[in-house]
């Protein structure tokens, strides 16, 4: 009955082979449950994790009802990125391109002269005021419908400038799974962004899972009339609401009616978003995107005309909100390109 | 083995009862499977069913995806009772009697004066404006918690003058079918009414089923401020929006971002919503509840200053509307009292 060496080293590898196999499926089982698998291990992670437990733990202290998960989110900086120039800037800038046969003044007009001669320097003298001017001439003078199918064809079509992919490939997929797991754990998730309500909504709910109802952004005034009969809405030349800094709680309110207990930003035009979200009992999360990964995408953050994140970074130290460095805690920056 | 007279008598009694006991079962499935008990079998009815049959058949030339079931009511004199004037101006006069202590100069202010003496004459001659000065004063000056606690103890404790019942009872028990059987049915329910939005939003959910983010309605102007550290949402004396008429199909696309396939309403105030939900191609239901039950509610149209309905009733004869009698369409008017 006694085994001899051979048969219990066979034995032994056998164990071992078994054990072995035993961890891979743990560990595979694991990976699996890992809602998060493009976030490194780290601080960030497990705060998002833990946060996400606490509010949906029934018998625990910070239990939170569904009804109440309401998850915003910012878009340029924090979902999809925003350099050199956001884009939705790009795309008026190739819109006033496109229109300029049927505007010859622009020829001599500035902030359009600069845009025709891609001058640079006179775009950047022209100032907020240039680019209002621009962002109104191609963004009004439609039907809402028009409009749609215009930025439709232009986003279907267009490419940044440094990394050659259609902008809705330039999103975040660490953003993206912690979007699905903030749903899956019966979030229901908003973006609350300072670019347009309509240049997001022909394509959030296919990129990011958020439908159009869900998406609050900066609103040109429109006009309701009968066109031969037809109802339309029509774009006036003329800025509704500015969905920044300051407006972005005033928005949440005005849209959604409840107060988040989850945000997430990524520059001092979120501080206020951050401060309603989390400014108040109960368990909150404030997180913020720390653009600092030159090589996988651009790093920027106290000085950068856009997307400057100064005071919102202050805040975070004395608020306790999480501040997720984009070079340490993401494994991925942007999602496998689509063949 | 013949059976006698007593038996064979026995025994028909018992196929009588099995029979009766067989259509009664049947009689209550059918009961059962009707989404909409309290609507009298007729024309509305019909179309209604007909209509959602024709959206949700997948197979069908009017199949409409569930994602764009959308589906608008306005709320005063549509969901809730109007008549003898709208609930949030019953709420505006006693928001000004309890606020009055504070404010002795109304007492020889108007319209503040009428109120206080309760002179209706003096309250009409005070017009639009007189009325925008009581709301301005009524529902400015304190954060959006304040305001909303306010409503929830105004709505708690206020009872209708002719149903002495309180206002969340006074909705239409037809009506709360009606919105069941289109969620039930896929489709997703917004509140667009003139009244406004944060008057709505504290009762809605328990009320209509339909939550705060899904409430559109008129707004007045808010900030965002630090008040000792603390973030709060303070209400300015300005309107911000008014979400009636013209301005409906305008709120749709700004808060909503789709087009609905259906919309309900009662006035001309929603004229413009039932032109746009139905104005374009695609199967879309219209409808207007119209007020011709002076027994069991109140019989207004043409002629009324509140829920005035001529124009949009013109309108339903051309456009192919449902026009909904209360009198002959709905079995019952209020849900049963709670007790």
């Amino acid at each position: 009955m006694e085994k001899n060496v051979i048969e219990r080293l066979i034995e032994r590898i056998g164990y071992t082979v078994a054990i072995l196999g035993l961890c891979a499926a743990a560990w595979s089982v694991q990976a699996a449950d890992d809602p998060l698998p493009s976030w490194n291990d780290g601080a960030a992670k497990s705060a998002i994790v833990d946060f996400v437990d606490a509010v949906s733990s029934e018998d625990g202290a910070d239990y939170v009802a569904p009804a109440d998960r309401i998850a915003t989110f910012d878009n340029d900086g924090t979902l999809w990125v925003e350099q050199p120039y956001y884009t939705q800037l790009a795309f008026a800038l190739d819109r006033i391109r496109a229109l300029a046969p049927e505007h010859p003044e622009w020829r001599a007009q500035q902030p359009f002269k600069a845009v025709l001669d891609n001058d640079v320097e006179a775009l950047k003298a022209s100032g907020i005021k240039g680019v209002m001017k621009l962002v109104i001439a191609s963004h009004a003078g439609m039907t809402t419908a028009e409009f749609e199918t215009i930025v439709e064809d232009w986003i279907a079509s267009s490419e940044h400038p440094k990394f050659a992919r259609p902008y809705t490939e330039l999103v975040y997929q660490p953003m993206l799974e912690l979007l699905a797991y903030l749903r899956d754990s019966g979030f229901k998730t908003f973006i609350v962004s300072g670019g347009g309500a309509e240049f997001m909504r022909p394509w959030t709910e296919q990129v990011y899972g958020i439908p159009p109802e869900q998406v609050v952004g900066s609103t040109i005034a429109t006009e309701f009339a009968l066109q031969d009969g037809v109802p339309v809405l029509r774009r006036r030349p003329e800025m509704d609401f500015l969905d920044d800094g300051p407006g972005k709680p005033v928005a949440i309110n005005k849209f959604i009616g409840r107060r988040p207990i989850f945000a997430a930003g990524n520059s001092d035009g979120d501080l206020q978003m951050l401060q309603w979200t989390t400014g108040t009992d109960g368990r909150r999360l404030g997180l913020i995107v720390h653009h600092d990964d030159a090589e996988r995408e651009f790093a920027y953050d106290r000085d950068s005309q856009i997307g400057r994140l100064d005071k919102a970074l202050d805040a975070a130290e004395s608020e306790g909100w999480v501040v997720v460095s984009m070079k340490d805690d993401w494994q991925t920056v942007f999602p496998e390109a689509a063949r």
